[in-house]
């Protein structure tokens, strides 16, 4: 994601206490802001931040982590965050280095959504969050589940055959994510709309959905999981 | 499939060489219409038969198999194939007896194209040729790929699940089959255009795909396998 640079970045990323700023830092936080036995999920490439703040602010049965690489990104995130009062922690990292942070087990489950689709060159589907080279290090942190979403079709393709490929199961597949969620409204269907807004896969949308999908995009969506990986109780 | 009756059916079925009536015939072609090394591809659910006339014409490498439950669309794709000199052979059979006449290894590929997608009551997904009860069928039969293709969104979504639970891998899915080809064609570029009449999955398409996608609707298509099951050579 691209963004023009704001000039209160740095004293967001210096100021904002949800921001994490280096590995000592993290192992405090780690002891006092996760280690209750809640369990820990990770939205890789947050983006503006409005989907795990409206996470966080829902799940009190959670810890809310946000992975950003892009610092100006990662202020108005952190930003976001703080004013809607949401517990998010927020981590200035590339996501290569996932496994250099966190270690096995930390992590119950990885959103990610809306990623780089890396289209143009063949080379660079090795960038993509969901080619087997990063399925290698969600791996290697034992990640239990990933659920995952996109409006790129080619992408959501190379995704299922991924993680298939690499021994994730799949469930809970969406082709067009909100179309039930339009027809239940357009039908002024007030138990679809009610079950929906209980939904967190339809009705926590990151900023970049909600525009696609009001232009009648289809938004696709799995959860994707592996079974000899022990699930972390919720 | 519905179709109206034809008078014609029941003299088709009994005449036309390619339609196997009983199972003293059925070893008896296997011996001499099979039994020559070649593998055999099964469509499950012919229609019309245009695509199973189409594939046997293209690929005098394998033999092709016709399977239908409804005589008077059988009786229909048979003479379709008969008309066009295509080496297909027929049985009237429902889908879930196929482990009765089929033994392991029979079948080296598997095509289930635009099943009934059984929608509206929950009960009917069993009905569904991708659900488990059919993959168990399949399985016992040790047919090591099938190749699939469905207009319905819910039905792919579904078989996605189905696939992936059930321990078979996914490849070469596609969102939009006919999309690339109805581009290429649009530009004018020549190189798309004879590419794709060389790729079966868009070339060889049944009656019902082709209404359809004219329409503009997206076609699905996914190809899934077992690896614990070794191809045959093709």
């Amino acid at each position: 994601m691209r963004t023009r640079k704001k000039k209160w970045t740095a004293r967001e990323l210096a100021q904002n206490p949800r921001v994490i700023r280096d590995m000592a830092e993290y192992a405090r936080k780690l002891r006092g802001f996760f280690n209750d036995g809640l369990p820990i999920h990770l939205e890789l490439g947050c983006g503006k931040g409005q989907f795990i703040a409206r996470m966080a602010t829902r799940h009190p049965e959670a810890h809310f982590v946000a992975v950003e690489r892009d610092p100006t990104i990662l202020a108005a995130a952190a930003r976001l965050s703080a004013s809607l009062n949401a517990p998010v922690l927020f981590f200035m990292l590339d996501a290569k280095t996932l496994a250099e942070v966190f270690v096995p087990g930390d992590i119950a489950r990885l959103y990610v959504n809306f990623c780089d689709p890396w289209q143009g060159k063949k080379k660079w589907a090795k960038r993509r969050l969901t080619h087997r080279n990063f399925l290698e290090i969600y791996d290697r942190l034992e990640i239990p589940e990933i659920f995952f979403k996109t409006d790129n079709r080619e992408l959501f393709a190379f995704s299922l055959e991924s993680f298939s490929e690499n021994g994730w199961k799949l469930r809970n597949i969406s082709l067009d994510l909100h179309r039930a969620a339009r027809e239940g409204a357009d039908a002024g269907d007030a138990n679809a709309v009610a079950r929906d807004a209980d939904d967190d896969a339809v009705a926590v949308t990151t900023e970049y959905e909600e525009k696609f999908s009001a232009l009648g995009q289809p938004i696709y969506r799995l959860e994707t999981y592996k079974t000899h990986i022990k699930p972390i109780d919720k």
